[in-house]
């Protein structure tokens, strides 16, 4: 099974979670979400940033097997958040992928990161 | 072109970008950020969330092509910084797409998302 | 001088760097978050709170003079710009500090954070 | 009663709090957070400056008195986090609020802002 077919099934389940396609708050964790709102699963993703930056600094101090799992499962939870919030907005992880390919595939990834640096630079943020 | 192979490819680009593997600070956005070190690009994933997150907000106000994209853009900005991390660590998102096709595959995405959510509860957070 | 005057006198600073005020976003870094509009000073906290996060993590490691100096001025950056947001919503860290007294002196700050995190376990969150 | 001494009295509860100082993790939230290790607090940091932001998004689609409190509530969160943290490492925001003035105070707020901005756009980011 592929990357593609992992986030298309994970991105399928979220679609079948919205509460308009029959998702039950008591019984599912991110129909739960959908019925609190934008802000339930929104602040998730600052909280999860927060904990795979802690996770990562850990990482600093050694790294160990279980470290690294720790890691994996922060952004894990990470992404899965920005995909319940995806899906919200009728988009899904292949835009956000395509938008990756984008960038690497167009004129380079490099060139493209580098421009929007020198822009902001430039612009004094 | 999958999912699988924009982000094997992405990977393979941040992998080459690792001072260690000949990438230029001077040329290369991603190798400047491994040249000034982890909190370079792990602030990136803070001020990226946020960032991803006021955009989820505008688009709370009423959706357009226009926001949705911006959305996107952040979202990928997001994950961008969170694979330069996770390539530091000798890591992929190979290893946080295996996390979550582990969680939708065993037992159901709902049950592992409830039950870590029934934990934090019992716990107390 | 006390904290009070300390911070009623930078709220007063902020105040005088609106653009409605004269504040200029040539010579002034508070009149030119304010002249590139709320998301420039909101994204600022979300960035500075990582970067107290990661400095409390050094502090982790062992505790320092340098560090513990590092992790007092990422949460003077963070309030900094918190407080430039609460100036233009025309709030200002007096509000923020009676909310505090509110809740220490009414019944009891452990009472009432107590109550939040029972009603939010509750919430199942 | 001033902010000066509001503040040195929730640094005061906190300090009792500590475990060292017969805090009791059973009775009492910031307790509990200390008994559960600098993670648990750190992360509400992270977690509440996203709160922060979400609530002056909303105050941009029109101010109404809830919406303030609403704002200077999660900025209090914020802070109030910040707080525990600092009393972890022995330090309060006493030393946050002499960091604020000594940049007001020295050489003008301005200047110094302006500088760090600019060494910050010198240095590329």
């Amino acid at each position: 099974m592929t990357s593609h077919d992992s986030l298309a099934r994970l991105s399928a389940v979220l679609e079948a979670r919205k509460l308009a396609n029959g998702g039950d708050p008591e019984t599912s964790y991110v129909s739960r979400l959908y019925a609190k709102g934008p802000d339930a699963f929104l602040k998730k993703i600052g909280e999860e940033a927060t904990e795979a930056v802690m996770a990562a600094k850990d990482l600093e101090r050694g790294t160990t097997a279980g470290l690294q799992e720790r890691f994996v499962s922060e952004v894990a939870d990470l992404w899965f958040h920005c995909m319940v919030a995806l899906a919200h907005y009728d988009l899904s992880a292949t835009d956000v992928v395509a938008e990756l390919e984008r960038r690497v595939g167009l004129s380079g990834l490099e060139e493209k990161a580098l421009r929007k640096a020198q822009a902001r630079e430039a612009d004094g943020q």
